[in-house]
């Protein structure tokens, strides 16, 4: 271990778990790793982790301690009763979870005398150590200014503020923004696939199309924040004629089409409030009001 | 003109049109206009363009004819009466529609004599011009390799192949992913800004979240076609327990879950179909079998 490279603890060798403990060992920290089934630590062990035989041994050889297991329930049941060895210690929770779980978890660390930073891995194990991916955190600020470089090996750690529940509260909506953008995508393949177009041809028309796409959201963020949604560039009129056609095409050729009939629904509400002729951003006076919901 | 930049018609002057005429102006080709609503061609004429009285006189102008109306009604209304005049020209449909209608007016134009290619405009007015923007074509592969330049002068000409109906069914494949990506986004934001943070905070995230999206996409798109989705990286079953944060997290701030329930009962239908430790790809299948439909 270099004096530049701190030690550090994880808790939780899953397959995220295993990727940020070799990720560390990779870099050069000294890596203290426990789980609760000993095989998966085996790995880790021939590339230099030193195994700890209880969660209290791995708390006591770091003054960082990465845990990152299936949820709160399995955090707590391993670290509650380990609660007092906390004390003067960071910890960085990247189990997944709600806001006001990550809330309860800080006031529960600091009751313990420990730091808390809660977390959002915004990658795949594949991508941990990449410095494009994003590792999202929140809550204590003097511990993510302390960490920050063993932080950075792992991504690019963005800190969000000093409410422990932002990083849960940003992995959420983002996973949500995942999987409308996956399930369309998909949607999308299932219909040009149907005409005997490969999802491997599509995919890239659909990838450099999402580029656009991130141009249109720049565009409306402002709007949003404004609450005014000038609809120069595409109106949802405009945009309620179209979507029949993907209606149509999708339809004829037997492919479900509960998303775009949400999607339609959506804009028609917008339409129903007074927002026909602004931008696609005045959906959000939808989603945001359930006064406006039919 | 300059004898390397051909004469162009171009037919329809709304938002769309216009910003194609302004541009082939711009780039020196001799333009021709013509406009239902006169007054809408005339700041182009400042800019210009030849002013035609009729569509006939738009059509005998120039060698290649440019119509980009509201829709294929509009075009075989405003054609229709002229069709005789096609003959031995080429007619680029950038009007938007289904795959159908593109595949008929195609038939149409060549019983006049005509070659026809269709489009879409994959950008809104402001990125006509920009190299970056695509511009799908399918159709006649000869019209399209004579009048690439041309073509290209408006944004990066795509040729799909020589069905006419591609490029409206990529056009419809990928706005469906377009709605469900800003209706993911804005769903995220009206989460976010619950707690207080502004859209323009959370989109920079949020564009960047989407080139991690983008590297799934490319990931996925081979095992959609080879009908195979192993799980390493992330399991539906995984997905399913995350995106219980998402529904709790958006319920107890007031926020619309149409959208995310809707994709969470993708995953579970994909679940019940056998893909729980598959990839997220595996949900294509429930929405390309109606029979595994619930
Ligand atoms: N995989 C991803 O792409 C990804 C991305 C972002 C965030 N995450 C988050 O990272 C966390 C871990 O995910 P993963 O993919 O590593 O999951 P995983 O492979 O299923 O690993 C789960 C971990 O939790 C432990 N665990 C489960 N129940 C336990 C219990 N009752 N007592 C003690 N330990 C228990 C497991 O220990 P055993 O080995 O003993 O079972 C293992 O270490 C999750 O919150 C997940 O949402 C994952
Ligand atoms: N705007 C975009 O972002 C965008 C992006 C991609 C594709 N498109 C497609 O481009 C096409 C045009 O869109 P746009 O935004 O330019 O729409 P727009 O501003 O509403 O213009 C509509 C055009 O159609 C003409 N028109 C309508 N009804 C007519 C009729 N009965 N007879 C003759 N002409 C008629 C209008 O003539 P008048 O001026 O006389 O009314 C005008 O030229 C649409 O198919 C649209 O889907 C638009």
């Amino acid at each position: 271990m270099r004096s530049d490279h701190p030690a550090v603890t994880v808790i939780g060798l899953g397959s995220m778990g295993s990727a940020l403990a070799t990720t560390l060992l990779k870099r050069g920290h000294g890596t203290t790793v426990w789980n609760r089934s000993a095989d998966k630590a085996r790995p880790l062990a021939d590339r230099g982790a030193r195994l700890a035989a209880t969660p209290e041994e791995a708390i006591a050889a770091s003054p960082l301690i990465i845990a990152c297991v299936l949820d709160y329930e399995v955090l707590h049941a391993v670290l509650d009763p380990v609660a007092g060895s906390l004390a003067g210690r960071v910890l960085v929770n990247l189990s997944s979870g709600s806001p006001e779980q990550a809330d309860e978890a800080a006031a529960w660390a600091r009751s313990h005398g420990a730091d808390y930073l809660d977390g959002a891995i915004m990658t795949t194990p594949p991508g941990v150590g990449s410095p494009e991916m994003m590792f999202l955190y929140s809550g204590s600020g003097a511990a993510f200014e302390a960490h920050r470089p063993t932080l950075g090996a792992l991504g690019d750690p963005l800190y969000l503020g000093a409410d422990p529940g932002l990083a849960s509260l940003y992995d959420a909506a983002l996973l949500g923004l995942m999987w409308s953008t996956m399930t369309g995508w998909l949607h999308g393949t299932a219909l040009v696939g149907a005409e005997k177009t490969p999802a491997t041809s599509f995919t890239p028309v659909a990838i450099r199309w999402l580029t656009a796409v991130s141009g249109f959201l720049a565009t409306y963020a402002p709007q949003v924040d404004a609450g005014h949604y000038p609809g120069d560039d595409a109106t949802i009129d405009v945009q309620l004629a179209t979507i029949d056609h993907l209606l149509h095409a999708a339809a004829a050729r037997g492919i479900d089409n509960a998303l775009p009939e949400l999607l339609k629904s959506a804009m028609e509400r917008a339409k129903a409030a007074g927002h026909g002729s602004d931008s696609y951003a005045s959906v959000i006076e939808v989603l945001k009001n359930p006064a406006v919901r039919t």
